[in-house]
């Protein structure tokens, strides 16, 4: 039995998604949300936002003392301002990992939608779906949440073969 | 008194350099380069990187017990991916001073420019050689430990006035 942390970070959400492997089975353990955009009055600065995605991360770990980490791979930013923004969460994502002596693993776009669809060309919507189908979930997880989870399920399979 | 602790974040090379300012005057403690190139045989993986800035920037705050911390901002990357590479070592440097709750000041190449040549376009060799006349520097640091330097001295001059 492994425990699997999945981790989808962006700037302004990052999704989280935890899963149970026993052997080749995949069990739902918990997913949600780390919100780092404060009350619209008061808007976090970014130390705080990345404080927020670190600490959050460290909690999950400490509560669900998952084995493994998985995070989306980056191959194509959009542009460079984004690309600084999303580098900088998982920044903080990661180092809440490595300096737990978490394995990290990282995965493409492509081969996460391969691993849960069964092809690099799924839609977002699809993924949601079979997301929902291979963990027995009845209800639609939020959608940086279903990421997560996406994430965790093709480390789980790519690790169990 | 109050320390200062500036950072100059890069996906290979990190500079740092701490300054004390007494009222005015501004004395140099020390600076240097945190190095995430591993041994050429066997680089170093993403998540060891950044473990590698984190942990080295907890060791300087540890140490030095730093009552501010200055970054520089970065406006303009050059492209989405070393924007990516480069928020990704920000982001681990940034979550080692928020979660030791020290305040953190971002400044931008321009005004850490105009703070210490005097002028905001400022050629890199102008910097460095002001950066050893404001510290009475006897030897020429390393790049980047003076762009961490400047980014310190920036913040200090910006703050006593």
């Amino acid at each position: 039995m492994s425990v699997i942390l999945g981790i989808d970070p962006g700037s302004r959400l990052t999704g989280y998604g935890i899963i149970q492997r026993h052997g080749r089975k995949l069990h739902y353990v918990a997913s949600g949300c780390i919100r780092v955009t404060g009350p619209s009055a008061q808007p976090y600065s970014l130390p705080e936002k990345l404080k927020r995605i670190h600490n959050s991360v460290v909690e999950l770990i400490t509560q669900f003392q998952p084995d493994e980490f998985a995070i989306e791979q980056v191959f194509i930013a959009r542009n460079p301002d984004s690309a600084l923004k999303l580098g900088q969460a998982r920044g903080a994502a990661i180092v809440a990992a490595a300096c737990h002596d978490l394995p990290v693993a990282e995965y493409s776009a492509r081969s996460i939608k391969q691993a849960v669809v069964g092809t690099g060309a799924a839609e977002k919507e699809q993924v949601q779906h079979m997301v929902m189908a291979l963990l027995n979930l009845s209800k639609r997880p939020q959608a940086d949440a279903a990421d997560a989870l996406a994430v965790a399920i093709c480390h789980a399979n790519t690790r169990s073969f």
